[in-house]
């Protein structure tokens, strides 16, 4: 008798480790079976050994891998629907931020709020993503610009792992914004950065990567790569808001670091993109910033694909450019703007979003790694990228407890 | 002492019956009395007149209208997620039309489907909308295409609207498609839904109004003027899809038949739009099929604000075109793809929602309307538009209860 603690029968599996023909590595009427707190077996059901384990039965459901949302920015104080209202009553974008809008207003609620009341503003929207099948989340820092409020943020992200059955990984990204108030300036406050946010946030073991917003309005490549040195100097691995707005060659200066991930790409060139994959780096598509934001640029699909690039594809939640709070319209928006294939969407929030992560335990169904999985009620996988909206999600298992 | 039955207080109301210059009514710390299924007070909880009635505190929520989805064909047997999933491959629309794909694949599917099968289908559908606070809902015909399939839709839209907590107000929507089979050819099966399909469905109590499509791809401008001179002789007023993909007067035609509405509107011009607004119609707008088909031509809200024309807001929920299961989601397609107001897009799926469904009795919150009532847990009306995705949705009240 196999040692299974429990057994998913009565299910088609998306596996997501199929060959590169046929990606999605579908097994109709499969099962999946779990030891503690990882997968034991992945196959046929006729094939599935004798066992005395726990028998869940799915109802013809299919099983996925849990689904990964390997970009965002959660926690945050405050949120920014009044701004939206006066851009959509004509105010421009000057006029909104001397009314004291834009991404300092977040600043300065998340700098006000308490860790208590950040995380009571975060749940919801984390309890959302799960309730879609989400099993790991990244998350941010990025709206404390200080010592003591970035760190908060990411107390705050670590205790949203403690506190609901979801993995939750941190990226100090205290690169963000040059925040007005530093006396130092960009260069003053990037100092900062690699010296002391960095530093601290390594050692309280707060911050699972380092990321950095290079753009014309945040920090330059060299103010980047000082930020970068700094995570290397730290044994922190890296990630990069890149080339969003502005080809500034950030997606060849992530790969130079060997950067998880470069998140955006909108303006990316053919040739930052095939450095990207060289390096092994994964590409994080957030098409919610670009529908928000209304960007007419899209990211080269094509030449991402040419480069045998990985694409992971992640809602980019944050209050100012992408208010998205949903993966499964991600999928829907990464298909329909992006003209992604269903199998590129949905290894972008598998496969290829725990690739952006850097976790190599999760994103497929395979024998020995972790018992992350979600379970759909639709006919085929495309469903989750075909509806606008709805969620079909009809249960999680989050290291092989159903939760 | 005042013969209120419920009294709902602690919350801000958005009455949607301002003035034009401040249309959402705002009154904070507000409280709603009902008695029966109607409204019975409205106000400042300051003013409340004293009562016996059972109280809901509701913690500070926003109290609305119930929301109106007031155009969708959300009884369909299968789905097109296949198709979305070939076209994504580079299928051309003809492809996928000589591999059985488009609207016919929906009418075969839903003609072989059984009434309970076609029931069972749109259950979770209607289920998602009420969710986010929809307490009505109209469901079109349109996939049947024969007597007794069409038949057979209204009847299902029936029985969702006698099983759920929703008020479902029907359309015959025969004319959507010149059925291939039809021996008639398109002039034909204008004969038939005009002397048949519409004295049938007015005669059984099915429809509470008859829609067409007016298109090259569907029915000419006579043809639909036959269809609505039938609806006439049966009593029943008309809706029309109009000008969707090309500019064939739609809008016109609609307002001299005094149309509830006319939907979608992409290439109308301003002259049909004024008539429309003259006649009293709605323009209803529905920013997911722009979005899902990939329209680059919008409405033209300009012209619809300079002509007065009262503008709804609605899913078009359908397989084909706008696989859109969430009305909170159009809001902000709404004002993201179209540039609605927050105001506008508001009154879109409420007060002119109701308008475009002809109901006199519902879509604001007044004393002696419906007392139809949904709550969400929002800082400001703005965060219903803002969002992209998640459901702030606390509570519906239909009728006066809570459901
Ligand atoms: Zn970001
Ligand atoms: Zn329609």
């Amino acid at each position: 008798m196999s040692g299974f603690d429990h057994v998913w029968l009565n299910a088609n599996l998306a596996t997501m480790d199929g060959p590169a023909e046929a990606p999605l590595g579908i097994v109709e009427d499969g099962a999946v079976a779990t030891r503690g707190g990882s997968i034991a077996w992945v196959g046929r059901r006729a094939e599935l050994p004798a066992h005395a384990a726990a028998v869940t039965d799915c109802e013809g459901a299919w099983i996925f891998p849990g689904l990964i949302d390997c970009h965002t920015h959660l926690v945050f104080g405050g949120n920014r629907a009044g701004e939206f209202e006066q851009r959509l009553e004509g105010a421009t974008y000057e006029e909104i931020a001397r009314a004291g809008g834009g991404i300092f207003s977040s600043v300065r609620a998340t700098r006000a709020a308490s860790e208590n009341a950040l995380l009571e503003a975060a749940l919801p929207r984390l309890r959302g993503l799960m309730a879609e099948g989400v099993t790991t989340v990244e998350i941010k820092s990025g709206y404390g610009l200080d010592l003591e409020s970035e760190m908060k943020m990411l107390r705050v992200a670590r205790r949203l792992g403690a506190e609901l059955p979801v993995e939750v990984v941190t990226s100090l990204l205290a690169a963000h914004a040059v925040p007005p108030d530093h006396p130092g300036g960009a260069e003053g406050y990037t100092d900062f950065v690699a010296r002391e946010a960095i530093p601290m946030a390594a050692a309280a073991g707060l911050a699972d990567a380092v990321d950095a917003f290079c753009e014309r309005i945040a920090f330059s490549p060299a103010q980047t790569e000082r930020v970068f040195a700094a995570a290397r100097a730290a044994g922190l691995p890296v990630k990069l808001h890149a080339d969003q707005l502005s080809d500034l060659g950030g997606a060849a200066l992530a790969a130079r670091f060997g950067a998880l991930s470069a998140d955006h790409l909108e303006y990316a060139g053919a040739e930052g993109l095939r450095a990207l994959a060289e390096a092994g780096s994964v590409a994080v598509l957030l098409p919610g910033a670009t529908y928000f934001i209304r960007e007419a640029r899209h990211p080269d699909i094509a030449a991402m694909r040419a480069a045998g690039l990985r694409m992971a594809l992640s809602t980019d939640m944050n209050p100012g450019s992408s208010p998205a709070r949903s993966l499964l319209l991600m999928l829907n928006l990464g298909c329909t703007l992006y003209r992604l294939t269903v199998a590129e969407a949905l290894l972008g929030v598998t496969r290829h979003a725990a690739a952006a992560l850097g976790l190599h335990d999760r994103g497929v169904l395979r024998p020995g790694l972790r018992a992350d999985l979600a379970l759909f009620r639709i006919g085929r996988p495309a469903e989750l990228c075909y509806w606008i909206g709805g969620n079909p999600c009809m249960g999680r298992v989050v290291a092989g407890r159903a939760r």
